[in-house]
């Protein structure tokens, strides 16, 4: 079997094409293959499993009983995997090719992931040690976003997203310290699923911020990422940072159509679009679709969530990322993205009255926020105030990095669980994404808003011409 | 009413003399001073409420109607307060002369003792800055044990042990970072309650590492530790480190007599008694009076404690006393116990990433802690494994200090509960106590445990002469 027209991934189109026998997994794979041998994709992929083992794979899948396969709930669904997170016998660059090692394990969520039949295509691109929101610091090529070829495809997990909205894989595994799982499905018009810290296992991965880091799925709609977070998630004894799953507050167990529900949004002077009318009018319009779907908007303050964002990116966090790569660094200093080099040996200094003190105004601030979920059930934001052009990002690597943090930055700080869900594009076709934030272990609502609010605000899935 | 005998402090016999009319406070007032202004317990306190106000005070509640005094759960009560807790309009200095400042506001546990009809005698000392375990690193006359005076009171809350077991109040509160709330109460033959961290606001004190500082209890009895917590404790909204207080688990809800439990202690080579056969007898004889309440005894591996304890007093924990107080010492290196001046100057230029280096493994070992709770309900450990003479501990003051946390340093940074329990005597007179620990929320059924084994243990009420 081979195919000619593109084939439609997300996953309930292929499961669907895949029981009716229209497709098998050996063709989608060659497919795909195909694809990534053609498509002017520069930089998505640090690493492609070779095609003769992912062929092989697919055989493998194909000959199992119907029995076998029925138990498998990715059974043939393709995926790729942001490369800071390590599957066994395959190289793990973290972006850095002097970096690279060959994995001796699988991390746990990967290998969930595998053992439900979801086959691996690669490992994808990077901002440079999960260091940056831009998607480009990496020592490969440098990949660019999937609508408009002169933008940045934002960060760190860019090739990932790309991957997922070029319509070569069906999702993608990301990682997400600061925005890092949500700023690229927002510039690239996909799903970003950040869940609850700890319900993912990172194990065997190299870590950014240990105590904040989760990993994360990209997906082109949002029942996709649910259905990939369900498989991947799950305690892991053997990993210190696994966390158990609770129960959401009740009312917060599951959004249904027609359900009200209480959004906030931040009061008009916190607002920044950094001067982008089109995301400012997206954002709106945003707003009124979550009306239209039984929300009703609160206008609140942004400021414990900016304070956040500085203990973030201004604080001591930063030291936990030269404890996992500050010795390679020290070692092989002409090997680093120079930004990320200065970044990672300005942290060695940082002093431990430092971290104590920032943990203390963070417990502050966690107060505050905890009060505000008795006024909203969700906090709703624009992924990122607007999208830069990769010339800019190069000219002003600091200050623009910083602005794409300005709406994701304090969510993993904060313990909560978020969503980025595709919102329109701009004039200049650049996709814009919403993030819909709330209390740890309510995935299952982010899911199903985010779902209602895609299908309200956007047609065709990624950069694909398939509907969604 | 004037008293010559001597007054019974525990709660419930205090309460019976009450509402017999054979005492009242105003009396039982004017009998503490007395005994405070004749007996030789220099070092006990930094600061009495002047004796006019406190007769003012129980003259007050001497006035309340019967039904305002029924609402008081602690109507008429004694009690001290650790010199690191602020109360308004008194000076709270620390254990440092030259640090002492005339406190704004009311530790939100001692405003709600008060409004329960408590009556406030004065401040205790400790070891200055609440830094130590031996109870005399003070800037203030050094306080002594109870029993025998060459010996020290154990700390850091010296002061306070010594108030409850010399009979002089009904209770004390103290605070607890790595053992302060069960050392001296282990040495000076009375009960020390640390409960749950959190769950007793630490708003308005001096505090020493605020990520683990605990309120706690001292009392003559387990059961008054419990009503005492009772009345302290409460979720305070202004306090970051304000804990709600969960269900613990169903099975360790409340001990009852005859229950079977199975409880932990060390095994034998983990068992370290410093050279004191004394203590060790008592250990054994309290883990047959354990068996004899319904105890099943499991010898556990101490490995993980033990690397709790190295990570908590050789980590970086430390800078969190100079985030505290490193400022007035650098500004008055002479008015600093030269010890702690030493311990705290050498906090400032500990490392950020020693603080995440620090905090991963301590959430390893927390996992290989939680893993023990489906093996034991209580983990059971001698309060300290010897006691020190004053003469010892000055000549050999870091390693005599550290031999004493060594069944204590852990249990804050484990976030766990802990009673520290009378266990009987050594033949030079002096008291040894254990110490029953077991996960949060579980302070109820620490109580009863506690108290059963009191029971069975120790005939005399701290260091009085007056019966269990």
């Amino acid at each position: 079997m081979s195919i000619s027209t593109p084939v439609p991934l997300s996953i309930p189109a292929l499961e669907c094409l895949y029981q009716t026998c229209q497709l098998t997994p050996k063709a989608v794979v060659s497919w795909i293959f195909e694809q990534v041998n053609q498509c002017d994709i520069k930089g998505t992929w640090t690493y492609l499993i070779p095609q003769n083992e992912v062929l092989a794979q697919a055989e493998k899948l194909e000959q199992l009983s119907a029995e076998a396969r029925a138990s498998m709930p990715l059974w043939g669904i393709p995926f790729s995997v942001k490369d800071c997170i390590d599957i066994a016998d395959t190289p793990t660059s973290a972006g850095c090719p002097d970096f690279a090692y060959q994995a001796q394990h699988t991390n746990p969520a990967i290998a969930k992931l595998l053992a439900a039949g979801a086959i691996l295509i690669g490992k994808t691109n990077l901002d440079q040690f999960a260091t940056g929101l831009v998607g480009i610091r990496t020592g490969y090529d440098v990949p660019h976003n999937s609508f408009v070829k002169d933008y940045i495809p934002g960060g760190s997990s860019s090739g990932s997203a790309v991957s997922v909205a070029m319509g070569l894989v069906s999702f993608s595994i990301g990682t997400d310290t600061g925005g890092s799982g949500r700023v690229p499905a927002g510039l690239n018009n996909i799903v970003g699923l950040k869940p609850t810290r700890g319900l993912i296992s990172k194990l065997n991965m190299v870590d950014a911020c240990k105590t904040l880091d989760c990993v994360s799925v990209f997906a082109l709609t949002a029942e996709d990422s649910l259905k990939v977070f369900q498989v991947a998630k799950g305690f892991n004894p053997e990993d210190p940072f696994s966390r158990r799953e609770a129960c959401p507050p009740a009312h917060l167990d599951f959004y249904q159509k027609g359900q009200t529900f209480r959004f906030g949004v931040p009061e008009k002077q916190y607002l920044n679009f950094f001067g982008n009318a089109d995301v400012e009018v997206a954002f709106k319009k945003a707003v009124e679709t979550l009306k239209s779907l039984g929300g009703e908007c609160h206008e609140i303050s942004y400021e414990p969530f900016l304070e956040a964002n500085n203990l973030l990116f201004k604080g001591p966090w930063v030291a936990e990322r030269y404890v996992s790569v500050g010795e390679f660094v020290e070692a092989n200093p002409d090997s680093v993205f120079p930004i990320t080099r200065d970044i990672l040996l300005k942290a060695k200094d940082l002093l431990a009255s430092d971290v104590f003190e920032s943990l203390y105004k963070l417990a502050a601030i966690k107060r505050v926020v905890e009060s505000l979920w008795d006024k909203i059930d969700v906090l709703v934001v624009p992924t990122t105030g607007t999208a830069y052009k990769i010339s800019e990002v190069t000219e002003n690597p600091i200050e623009l990095n910083s602005n794409l943090g300005y709406y994701t930055n304090f969510v993993n700080l904060l313990d909560l669980a978020a969503i980025s869900v595709p919102n329109g594009f701009q004039t200049n076709s650049l996709p814009t994404g919403v993030t819909m934030i709330s209390q740890p272990f309510t995935e299952g609502y982010l899911v199903k808003l985010g779902s209602m609010f895609h299908r309200c605000r956007v047609e065709k899935l990624g950069a694909t011409s398939f509907p969604i």
